[in-house]
C-alpha cells in the first residue's frame, strides 16, 4: 500500500514532502500556512527540547512563561522592530464577544512583551544577569509555506537575556550561537557554518545577529538557529532601566536567541534518502525494532520468545553502554502485515536498527541486522548482537554527521569572480566564498540577479568577520572585504 | 526587605496573592487577565509536565501538535459547543497585512480541529483506537481572572481518543478521570474526589463529563481536572467516520481530557501557609538548601568546605534511594545576605528542607535542619543528615496528602435538608453531601440563593452515581436521589 517516494534526483522539493507526509511526521492543516505535526514528527521535537533544554539550563538561563498576546503599542515601541514584524503579524480585533479598545498582536517573536516585564523585575545590578528562556508558538503570516521549513505557525524555544554591560551580552550572544552550533552537529548530526549576518539579514532591532548555516542534500542554505546582541534597543524602548554600582542608571544590555520546528525539516533534508527517513540514534523514540518471522506455526512461539529475549538483552546492554539516551526497541508482532511491507515501513521511517529474526536464523543462532544508513543486511550471531547495536547507533551518530559535513565540504568553493560565481551557482551549486566589499549594494545586486543571499560572514577566533585580501567579488572595489558565503537558501 | 503576606485568617483570597506574587511563582502581564509565569512557578509545570507525560503516554496516547487557530466555521459545527465557548473566543480578523476571508478563533480547546485531521487519518477500524494529547496553551477570554485559577490564556494537556464503539470510549473517558486523581494524590499530594459532572456543568459537546474536585483551605472546591465522554457528537460533525469490521461506515466514539496550569494554583492552596509556598517534594526543583554560616573568616573555608561535602553526600544517598525524582541540592554562597534573611527567604519559597550548617555546629559534627512544613528545628548528625533527607522528603509527600485528606474529611458533611445546608454553607462551610432529584430547577436554585453548585456527583463501583433513600434536599421530592457534593467553587 505504500506510496512512492519521488527521488530526490527528480525532484528534490517533491522528495522532502513526500518523505515527511509518508512518514507522518506532520501534515497539512485546513489553517492556511499551519501544520499539523503528527507523534512521529513531535517525538523528534520532545528528543531536541529534551536535550536542548539541558544545555540552555547549563548555561543558566531558566525556564519561564510569557503571554501569546501583544498590545499593538508595545510592537511599535521599537522602531525596526516593527517594521520588521508588522506585515507579518495576526491580529486579534475581537475578544469576549467584543471590539477590543486596543488591537492585540499574536506573538511573532517575545522582545517586546519580555521587556515590558523585565522593567519591572530589574532595579539594579544586583538583579543582573537575568536568563530566562521560554518554549512557545508563535506567528508568523508567510505567503509560502513548506512543512517544517517554513510555517505560519511554529513551534520555538526564545532565550532571552539582560546584561549590565555590552561586553557581557556579546559574549552572551557568542556563547548561545557555539551552544546551538554544536547541539546541531552532536544531535542532529548537522553540521553548520556558525558566522555574522549582514547588516540586511539581521534580526529586527537587533544591534548584529550570528546565525548557523546548513547545507541540505540540495546544497541549498538553511538558516538553522539565531542568537542577536540586542544591545540596548528594547531596553531604551521599554525603559528597562537598572542602578549600577557607580550609582547611575542605565540601560540593561540584551540577547535573545532561539531555533525551531525548522531544525526538523533541516534534519530530514540532511540524511533523508529516497527510501525515506533517516534519523540519527539521539533522535530516534524507537532505536531497534525486531521483525520476527511468525509465518510458519509450529516455529512461532519459539521466535517470539526469543525476540522477546533480545529485545531485553539489547535493553540491558543499553543501560550499561555510554549512549546519552535510554536505547529503545520494539518487537512488531503484527501477523496481518508481511515482513516485506514492514522492512520498507521501518527504512521510511528512519528507524536506525532493523533485525530479522527468523525459524531458519533461530536455528544458527543468528539474526539478519541492517543500519538504516547503511542498507546491507548483516548476518550476525546472536549474543553479538546486544553489542553490536550499540556500537553502531554511536558509529552510526558520528556517520551521518561526517557524511554531511564531507558533502558540505565537497560542496562549497572558493570563487574570485562574480562571473565565476555565476556560473557555478546554478551547476555545480553549493556554497560560494568570496570577498564582499560589505557594501548593501552589492549584497542587493547579488539577490536580484541570482537569488542567492549572503548567508554570514565566518568569523576569526576574536569572533570579527574574517579579512580578505582579495577585492570585493561584485564590485571590484579596491576596499577591504569580509569573507562572505553565498548560497540560495529556504 | 521582604513583603509580609496577609495571614490567612485575615484574607485568604489576598494571601494567595501574596505567596504567589512574592515567591516570584507569577505576575500579572500588561495584557488584560494573562499572566506571566515566572522559573519559580515555571519550574513547577515542569515537573508536573514531566511526571504526567509519563502517565499519558504508558495509556498508550502520543504527543502531536495541531495550530493554534480554528476557523470560525469548525467551531460552529457542534451546536452546543459553540454556544459553550463562543462567549468566550478571542477572534483573528487581520493578518499578514489584510482582512482574513474566514475569521479565526484562537483555539479554547481542540476538538475541532483536531476532528479536521481525524476525520482525514482514519478510515477504517484498524486505526483505531487512535489517542493523541498535546501540551499546549489556549484562550478564554475571561471577567474575573486569578493568577494560575483562571486566566485568560493558560496551559495545559488535551488528550484526544477515537474508539470504534461507546463502551471503549467510555472506558477512556472513566480510566482518565482515574489517571489524574492518582496523579493528583501522588504528585500534588492534592487528595480529589471524582464523579460525574452534573447536565448544566459538563464540557459543551459532551455527552457526559467525569471531574475530579479538591478542597482548599479556605473549604472552596476546586475543579482540577476533567474527563469527558464526547461519545459521537464531534464525530459526526466532522465525518469523522471508520469502516467497521461489519463492512458499515460509522461515527467513532471520543473522548477529551484535559487538566491545566489551574493544578499550580490548586497546589499551592491546598498546602501553603502563612510563611509562604510549601512544595510537596516531587514538585520541588530544589530539595535541599544549604545555608553556611560564614560570618567568620577564620571558619569560613572550612564551613564551605564541610557543606560541599554534605551536598555531594545527600545528591548520591538520593542516588541510591527510592524516590522518584533526583534530589537536587544547593549551597547559598551569598555573603551579602544574613542567614535570617535567607531562612525567610527558603520558607517563602517553600524548598522542603533548609540546613543550618555554622563553625560551632561544624565542631560538634552537628547541623541544624528544618523540613518546610513542620518548621521546627532539629540538630542531626553529620553523617546522619543523607538518610534522614531522604526519609524526610519520602515522610513530608505523605504527610502533605494525609493532612490535606484528614481536612477534606473533617470539612466534609452529610445534610438532609436545605435549611442545614444554608445554615452551614458560610459557617463552618466545606463540602456538602446531600440527595437530589437530578432537576436542574433544583440545581439552579441553589445556585442562585446561595452561589453553591453541585462539584460533583460521587461513583459507584460501576461508574454510575450513587443513589440514595433520602429526598432530594431541595424540594423535598418523592422520586429517587442520586447523592451530590455542593460547594462554592473556584
Amino acid at each position: 500500500m505504500a506510496e512512492k517516494i519521488t527521488p530526490r534526483s527528480q525532484d528534490f522539493s517533491k522528495w522532502y514532502q513526500d518523505v515527511v507526509l509518508q512518514a507522518r511526521l506532520a501534515d497539512y492543516s485546513p489553517v492556511k500556512g499551519c501544520m499539523v505535526i503528527r507523534p512521529n514528527g513531535y517525538s523528534i521535537w520532545e528528543q531536541i527540547q529534551k536535550d536542548l533544554d539541558r544545555r540552555i539550563k547549563e548555561t543558566g538561563a531558566r525556564n519561564s512563561y510569557f503571554p501569546l498576546f501583544i498590545p499593538e503599542s508595545f510592537l511599535k515601541k521599537e522602531a525596526e522592530h516593527v517594521e520588521g514584524f508588522a506585515p507579518q503579524c495576526a491580529v486579534v480585533t475581537h475578544a469576549g464577544g467584543k471590539e477590543l479598545e486596543e488591537k492585540l498582536i499574536v506573538r511573532p517573536t517575545s522582545e517586546t512583551i519580555i521587556n515590558s516585564m523585565f522593567a519591572k523585575w530589574i532595579q539594579s545590578y544586583r538583579d543582573l544577569p537575568l536568563m530566562i528562556n521560554q518554549w512557545a508558538n508563535v506567528v508568523r503570516w508567510e505567503m509560502r509555506t513548506r512543512l517544517f521549513l517554513r510555517t505560519t505557525e511554529f513551534l520555538w524555544q526564545e532565550g532571552h537575556t539582560c546584561h549590565a554591560t555590552h561586553e557581557e551580552s556579546e559574549q552572551e550572544a557568542r556563547k548561545m550561537i557555539g551552544v546551538y552550533a554544536q547541539f546541531a552537529e552532536e544531535v542532529l548530526a548537522m553540521p553548520v557554518i556558525p558566522g555574522k549576518k549582514s547588516e540586511s539579514e539581521k534580526f529586527a532591532g537587533a544591534l548584529h545577529t550570528y546565525c548557523i548555516e546548513a547545507m541540505m542534500q540540495d546544497k541549498k542554505a538553511l538558516q538553522a538557529g539565531t542568537s542577536h546582541n540586542l544591545s540596548t534597543h528594547f531596553a531604551e524602548a521599554f525603559n528597562t532601566l537598572f542602578l549600577d554600582k557607580d550609582g547611575k542608571q542605565k540601560a540593561v544590555h540584551q540577547t535573545s536567541w532561539g531555533v525551531s520546528t525548522r531544525l526538523i525539516g533541516g534534519m530530514i533534508m540532511t540524511h533523508s534518502d529516497d527510501k525515506g527517513l533517516v534519523l540519527p540514534p539521539r533522535l530516534a523514540e524507537t532505536h531497534v525494532v525486531i521483525v520476527p518471522i511468525l509465518s510458519q506455526s509450529e516455529s512461532k512461539s519459539r521466535v517470539l520468545e526469543a525476540a522477546e529475549k533480545l529485545a531485553l538483552q539489547i535493553r540491558d546492554q543499553g543501560e550499561k553502554s555510554n549512549l546519552p539516551y535510554r536505547v529503545r526497541v520494539d518487537i512488531d508482532q503484527d501477523e496481518t502485515k508481511q515482513p516485506g511491507w514492514k522492512f520498507h515501513e521501518y527504512e521510511l521511517l528512519g528507524i536506525p536498527y532493523r533485525i530479522e529474526l527468523g525459524p531458519r536464523d533461530l536455528d544458527k543462532g543468528q539474526v539478519v541486522m541492517t543500519r538504516r544508513d547503511l542498507g546491507k543486511k548483516e548476518f550476525v550471531l546472536l549474543e553479538e548482537v546486544p553489542m553490536r547495536v550499540m556500537e553502531g547507533l554511536d558509529a552510526m551518530q558520528k556517520a551521518l554527521l561526517e557524511r554531511a559535513r564531507s558533502f558540505k565540504d565537497v560542496n562549497t568553493f572558493r570563487v574570485e569572480s562574480y562571473s565565476e560565481f555565476q556560473q557555478k551557482l546554478d551547476e555545480p551549486g553549493g556554497f560560494f566564498i568570496a570577498p564582499w566589499c560589505e557594501s548593501a549594494q552589492c549584497e542587493a545586486r547579488v539577490k536580484e540577479e541570482t537569488k542567492a543571499t549572503i548567508r554570514c560572514l565566518p568569523l576569526d577566533e576574536s569572533f570579527l568577520p574574517i579579512r580578505e585580501a582579495g577585492k570585493c567579488m561584485v564590485c571590484n572595489g579596491s576596499g577591504s572585504s569580509v569573507r562572505a558565503v553565498f548560497a540560495r537558501a529556504y
